[in-house]
């Protein structure tokens, strides 16, 4: 089982257990079935079962007998709502031979559920950036996690022999690549990128529904409204309940927000000199932003590099984090205190 | 000429001057001349007279010739920094028989300059949605105009037969629609769905910039950021120069958004049941948007009605401002007092 490996040898994923074949755990389990891992799942209602089983994974009449088949790793891809429900469930009967992960897009929530059940020694957390705007098995697609990157998170109980197991799952069995986080991190991190902006988009969106002359306002509108209201027009209950998941880390940044338009408006108003200076900043302020766009787009080559991890107790965690902070993309461990790593994201 | 037609016939547009050719000016002239008007055009620098010649547009070396043509309208493609030495030289040869028209993308300061150069009578204003990311005749097409929307401005003091010189210039002349609305209208929702955006999109990246782990935060970005951003790596000073001179407009609505994204910050702070149910009116507040994109993504078909315009000089601004917050795209003038209009937008 992977967690109970030798010192020097790197752990494995070599049986994997997929709770809920969505859009996302129908991907994931079809691309490690392609890939050689024997996959087993389970679904809430059995309807995608004759396709899956037709893609080679097999599929179970019970959550608990995911379990009970002593994977090396249970991935869950059910709903966030249905988070808790299903943990009570695996946790009488989850052996600790398992490591425990999932695939949704707020860690911290997942972590406190996980720690409800008990189940927290046994858990590593995970976050594709994978995905499109369908759902359900018949949308799945093994082709969604190419060359995808996964955010996977720890905290300060979590085993460095699980992270493995999760590392080589995803690096190995699914061909991806990876960075190793604190879960408040991560959780920052989706505020600013996307939970925040979402408020944002939706906040113009109300400006417009609330202006008198909405009409010859969006008879002008172009390319520009066009992009920064249309995660507005997403499902709105979808949007809010993954604002309120990470709330206090977006409250913090519509904070951020509200003060930089603020000063805006009163250096706009003003007007004079000093003013336009700082008017002048604060179109300045997002070079390195721009920069790094322009290096992207004209297909700059990723820079190969070597990460030593450590792997003790005292370090792991950092090295980790400080490499993600540096813009590295973990690719392959190729030890158990080293990895290569691709700087795919550096601005400065 | 156009502005010295019988009193139940429809002023034309039959002779064009048109002052820069860019990309803007530079497909204008070249639609115009495919659609059979005479178009004379003049440009800072002689490099395009070659090609525009090849196009069939008459090419002259100073930009009084325009002037001296005594054209039924001549429109100044100029950049708006170049407009006050364009108009400085037009001034004191601009015949009283031509209509003077631009098509800049914030009206009130080029009505300021206008006025400044003794020239409003003669004036009415003009803004093609239309566009792409280059610039100079090179980049030109007169395809840039399909069934593009104009707006048309005027103040108290404009002419209602220059007014519709100018329609038929863009209506029949390059096969477009129009909304007729005053400049303060206009350049409150150009602040709305364009130049206040601008500036959100750029606070957004500045954001990033400046948190420390915005290397984290940048490789979990995807299309939500992608989008919300995408305007902010435009060129910092064009927009820098969009936003400030549309600064009252601009400011008035960042204090709006502040207000709004700090309204937002404090409920999901509170997170208590009252706080919960306004975070759900938030996102409600645009449903009326939603359903209007929704229509538009249907492919709804455009409703037709006939515009009752008036024409006397108490009532053709209000009639054609309440037909532009109808939603109604002017398509053709039928006689001086009717028009043709397509509902393109109708937001409740």
């Amino acid at each position: 089982m992977g967690v109970n490996t030798e010192p020097d040898v790197l752990p494995e994923a070599r049986v994997i257990a997929v709770a809920g074949l969505g859009l996302i755990g129908g991907s994931l389990a079809r691309r490690l079935a392609e890939c050689g891992r024997r996959v087993i799942a389970w679904n809430h209602r059995p309807a995608p079962y004759e396709q899956a089983r037709a893609a080679g994974i097999e599929c179970v009449d019970d959550v608990t007998d995911l379990a009970r088949a002593v994977p090396d790793v249970l991935v869950l891809c059910t709903p966030l709502k249905a988070m808790p429900d299903v943990l009570a469930k695996l946790a009488p009967v989850l052996d600790s031979r398992t490591v425990l992960t999932d695939v949704g897009s707020v860690k911290g929530q997942v972590r406190d559920e996980v720690k409800a059940a008990g189940l927290n020694d046994l858990y590593v957390g995970a976050h594709p950036m994978a995905g499109n705007e369908f759902s359900g098995y018949a949308a799945s697609d093994p082709s969604l996690y190419d060359d995808a990157l996964w955010a996977v998170t720890f905290d300060e109980c979590t085993s460095y022999d699980r992270l493995l197991v999760v590392i080589d799952m995803i690096c190995e069995g699914v061909g991806d690549r990876i960075i190793a986080i604190d879960d408040d991190t991560h959780d920052q991190a989706a505020a600013l990128i996307s939970h925040m902006p979402h408020v944002v988009s939706t906040a113009l969106a109300n400006e417009l529904a609330e202006t008198p002359s909405r009409n010859i306002a969006q008879a002008l509108a172009a390319g520009c409204w066009r992009d920064m209201t249309r995660v507005a027009l997403t499902d709105p209950d979808r949007t809010r309940a993954m604002v309120e998941e990470d709330a206090a880390n977006v409250a913090q940044l519509l904070h951020h927000m509200s003060d930089r338009l603020e000063s805006m408006a009163t250096l706009l108003e003003s007007g004079d000199d000093e003013a336009l200076a700082q008017v002048r900043d604060f179109f300045a302020v997002a070079r390195p932003y721009r920069e790094y766009k322009a290096r992207e787009r004209g297909g700059a080559a990723h820079e190969s590099v070597t990460v030593r991890i450590g792997g003790d107790e005292a370090s792991w965690r950092d090295q980790l984090l400080a490499s993600a902070k540096r813009g590295e993309h973990i690719m392959h461990m190729t030890d158990r205190t080293h990895a290569i790593a691709e700087i795919r994201t550096a601005l400065v």
